[in-house]
């Protein structure tokens, strides 16, 4: 069994993107599952393209996606992602687009295909703080979160997505107002407890 | 030099208190400084006595104390404790007292004497998130804060004291909504860094 | 031109709910438009049923359904009802399902069709604050939400709907500890704003 | 009996102050009281000169303080003031002191003389949410707090005062993201039935 694991690289001023770390971070095999890490750019579409080739590539079983949600307390994973497009910043490459679909063809929204519940319970029981969250916000990681979920039922149907939002790392909010953070150790822990959920769903 | 770093123990249903496991994670030895362990209990003026009777055995120069503030983000240095105890939970021994003097012939409140912008600075410059608090609150963390520095001004002019404040340790947080929590690894290392700012000022 | 709107009973031990409250402070006509008044219960399906009824006997132009969300500051326009219903409390008939599809042949989610940005942007220009949502929850509020769009787009392609959530009243929080609230009047006066803006376009 | 209220001006780039306003907006008699209005320049000492100069001449018996905090959800009496400026923006003035004594000579801090407690309980019955607070800051809403006790404990030791931060105005946080917001007509009431405390208090 093979894992695309991806992770933003940082945007909206930050030096630093806790995603692209924690991606760094996890082992290369979890649970018996090949991990196949990517680094992608904080861009609308050029995003999605970087992870379909990825996909065309490495033939993985399971696309699951990190990204950054400053402000959050615990990880997060995503239940939706939704087909539009609303920028409040400007993406890496300058765009900004208002109430645009991602896909016009498209359903309005999908279900990640991951099974979330199990996630958050598996990471919960490394007594770290996790939840479901049913936004993913209109910004380059709902455009993923939906893109690859589209991707996938339209072309790869025997495959699975999912996305999971983790807090700024410490370091991150040394300068910000009571702003919450997580270390780099529990979010590689985490992110591997989650991951171990989503192997098991696997092999069932 | 000696410093006596205080931890309480658990109160208000939790069943750990991230600042006794701090305390307990220290060195015992910082930048010179021989650090002696205290555990507090959660106890108006109990919790004074044991903190004056260890004065008393092991006469340290620094007195500072760490206490939970749970649902803060980052580590806060309190500035000053004032004379009220006005509990809003019951402490260990199930005192709850409202608007109630800790001692009645003492000032309407007392600064800390520890540098507490420096403690800030030492703090942040590990990457870990820190700032000045202006309030203790009105419970037993407030009511060592005052009560040690009353203790001191009154018996030991030579000795200063403080009081820290730290968030959830991530384990206590993994069942309440968007609570910030930090890792003990984190903590330790805050702690640390503010008592080596604390010998740097003493030194001088 | 006719606006059926409606407002949910108290639920979650709540004495009022501020939704049925604004909605009843409502004048019967606004920029023209006839106003329809709907209290509705806090009950899956049973909600959507006397909502449906409520457009058969009126033939409503449009459904507007208000909501409380308590913790929110602003008045929030809903972008998007999803297909499932996850409760963390009992409805008022103590349903209590987890990830249960809400219409089990539906699409997973589907955008409202009110103009949702116009919405915004008509009660921000009378000083009250109100912002985009892009999740209702997983309560009764996106059971509605999701329920009523599915009921139009399948039964009454001309009709319209949308979903506003709005802060508790400050009567409710005056025991809650740092809760956000809003007065009944900006409330009643935020929710004629955004019919304006409704109506506004519809007759475009 | 005549009752000082001040209200500062506005500050930190905002174009209203809720205090000035609401102290605007307060009846000239409340509870028998007369009541006198004093706009406050939001700048360390000069507001206290103003203040001071308006005891010399009215001779009030109580002098109540209102300033804006912008975040907060209710309305906050403040239980103490603290004997030190540290600015995190500049004053009306430009002045930006740090850890700077308020009066050199000064205690650390000094708590108001007003009801607190009573005052925060007749608020609530209005069903207005109010609770005490434990920190006024340490800008010049704070300045005020302690100057104020300072002048009246040396100068004029019948005399009574205190002060009440009140949230932001929903004008204010229209452009802002999450911000909660209190109605001018919430805050006069609240303003006016904590003043009735005062009243019956001073009458016992």
């Amino acid at each position: 069994m093979k894992i695309l694991v991806t992770g933003f690289d940082p945007f909206g001023g930050e030096s630093v993107n806790p995603a692209l770390e924690t991606v760094k971070s996890l082992p290369d095999t979890i649970a018996g599952a090949k991990i196949i890490k990517l680094k992608v750019p904080t861009v609308r579409y050029q995003s999605l393209q970087v992870i379909a080739d990825a996909i065309a590539i490495h033939d993985p079983d399971v696309v699951l996606s990190i990204g950054q949600a400053g402000g959050r307390s615990d990880i997060t994973v995503e239940r939706i992602g939704i087909n539009v497009d609303d920028f409040s910043i400007a993406d890496n490459a300058g765009n900004m687009p208002a109430d645009d679909p991602i896909c016009p063809d498209g359903p309005d929204a999908r279900f990640v295909t991951l099974p979330i519940k199990a996630m958050v319970e598996k990471i919960r029981k490394k007594k770290i703080p996790a939840s479901v969250s049913n936004s993913a916000g209109t910004f380059v990681c709902n455009h993923v979160t939906y893109g690859v979920c589209q991707l996938l039922a339209t072309k790869y149907p025997g495959k699975k997505s999912g996305f999971i939002h983790i807090p700024y790392l410490p370091s991150q909010v040394v300068e910000k107002k009571n702003t919450p953070s997580m270390s780099l150790e529990l979010l590689t822990e985490g992110i591997t407890a989650a991951i171990c959920a989503i192997v098991e769903q696997q092999d069932m």
